[in-house]
């Protein structure tokens, strides 16, 4: 009798399940690989100094959706999520290639539009743009981007290295991007039953362009180099926080506990949740997309971080056994769990 | 009235052509960038040597069909690919990342396979796997990699110094994989018509082992490294030989003539080519993937190159305005044109 073959659904172990299970037997071999697979960015001696590699692949219909998707917006996003992971490292981006695979319903005014949103963002974080590749595909566009980095050694924040006692931080605020898409879903929905509708987005321009056109955090760097201070830990915002810090925290062998009423909320991300009715804490701890860093500090740094620009003091790091938990603004405990994407569900 | 947007077709540029186009605004910004755009791999300045990067992509259904390609040969190749762009630069590959994009078609076994492929090629040639993205596709797998490597500086073979009087050299030989990869689509047609027939491939498994699972010259760079020699240019044959001398000459700004009878054509693939009517020669000069390095040497060290084992002398660098030519047998001259592949085309 033949043996049946094991097949195993990709969706039963979600992305990070799925990663950790294809890379458990890859083999580090080199001395100058410092940090591989696990991180926001992969680390290499470069003797004076580290470079950092990071990688990101955009595909369409998952990541991103040229209904409301201009190509320049769309260029510019795929740099900055790349340069968000090595400033994740408390590094600084230096260089970047792209990768396209795009069908031929493309044509080159539409790669033209991309590339400048592309360029203007190599521009404004200083990066050069040197390689890449560009490839048919059947269906839809790909874009796969690479970035390079520097950093000091000895700067390096990885996620592992949080330590109880430590002040949760997170800069600017969360669960706008997620609103932002909401509305242009909404909108998309709307013109699809009723074309001859305009969209309403002139109110809603902040969360769409939270969106669309993300930022970096170079400040936040910038401002640790400029004070001689280096997180214990670090970690970009993109899949939601509470995803993100639970990655600090399995990684690091802590718990954690956040503060519900010192979640930084912007107005009109609290305004439009209630209009969509949406608790906003919700949207703050999973809401994804935000590209903003969350990151802990050393006691000894606590001081100087209370007068750090545009960055909160979300809560404190906690032995492992206390678990990773939310305090409510009724000083309620709750366990908080990742309700991260997963893409590879039907 | 309203002006009409001007609508090009990407397959007028071509591949080439479209990159060129799409990268002519890109700014070089950073001192540590030594070339960015335009040869095998991207140079950037580390200090004591360079670090190199380059990015390949591949796409089911343009680059492979999974009818006839195992997944572990195919995570084989795709590290292949790239580590045969960072030998080319006359450099040693050090690290990989890996991107997928795969459909829910795709089993976690299967994925199991690939990533056999991708280990195995990692270990064999002595490179770390250190990062990766892995999300879902709405059709199809796509395959990115990234290639990091490291160099010594002064030791770097750009494409552009080629100069005339060099001796023009190839490794292995070259129309071998075009002609495995001829069998396979033969085979594949024949079973699509009559299911019942076993394809007939073990005559020609040297053939179709060139297509499917190719090797990068290491043996080349580690012999240049022994003998302190650094060849004035070199680059991949990827896209067929024809191809890439048009790319040392262009960028060198020098013509070339080649000799018919020099082109070293396996036994295997002389024999394939008449049986399927094919010209032998056009394969050798225009079957794409073989990953062989073709490559110019300067005066001074051709004595020694023509004891390198495995590498054929095949012409001669000339002054730009003697063109591209090819030499037959019967000593009558042509022009030589690339014969490139053109995925945009329909």
């Amino acid at each position: 009798m033949e043996e049946q073959r094991k097949r195993t659904d990709i969706s039963e172990l979600g992305e990070f399940g799925l990663i950790d299970h294809l890379t458990e037997d890859t083999l580090i071999k080199r001395e100058s690989t410092i940090k591989g697979i696990g991180d926001d960015a992969a680390v290499i001696d470069s003797g004076d100094h580290y470079t950092l590699i990071t990688t990101d692949m955009l595909v369409e219909g998952i990541h991103f959706d040229l209904a409301y998707t201009p190509l320049k917006h769309l260029g510019y996003k795929c740099i900055i999520v790349n340069l968000s992971d090595i400033y994740a490292m408390n590094a600084v981006p230096t260089h970047v290639t792209v990768s396209l695979a795009i069908s031929n319903r493309f044509s080159v005014e539409a790669l033209e539009e991309l590339y400048e949103g592309i360029n203007l963002a190599c521009e404004l974080y200083n990066v050069d743009l040197i390689g890449g590749d560009t490839t048919a595909s059947l269906s839809g566009l790909i874009i796969s981007v690479t970035a390079v980095g520097i950093a000091n050694k000895g700067k390096l924040a990885f996620r592992s290295l949080a330590k109880p006692g430590n002040a949760i931080c997170l800069t600017g605020n969360v669960g706008a991007a997620y609103l932002g898409l909401q509305i242009l879903e909404r909108e998309k929905s709307i013109f699809l039953e009723h074309p001859t509708i305009q969209p309403e987005l002139e109110d809603h321009q902040y969360l769409i362009e939270r969106f669309l056109k993300p930022e970096a955090r170079r400040d936040t760097i910038a401002w640790f180099e400029q004070h001689n201070i280096v997180p214990t830990s670090m970690i970009d915002v993109s899949d939601g926080l509470a995803s993100e810090m639970l990655h600090i925290c399995k990684q690091s062998g802590v718990g954690a506990n956040i503060f519900e009423a010192q979640l930084p909320i912007h107005p009109d991300t609290y305004k439009l949740a209630i209009d969509f009715n949406i608790d906003p804490v919700t949207c703050a701890l999973h809401g994804g997309e935000d590209y903003e860093l969350l990151f802990t500090i050393d006691d000894k740094d606590i001081d100087e971080v209370r007068y750090m620009p545009d960055v909160f003091i979300i809560g404190n790091i906690t032995p492992a056994n206390e678990g990773i938990r939310l305090t409510t603004s009724s000083d309620v405990t709750h366990p908080l769990s990742a309700q991260g994407w997963n893409h590879f569900k039907k």
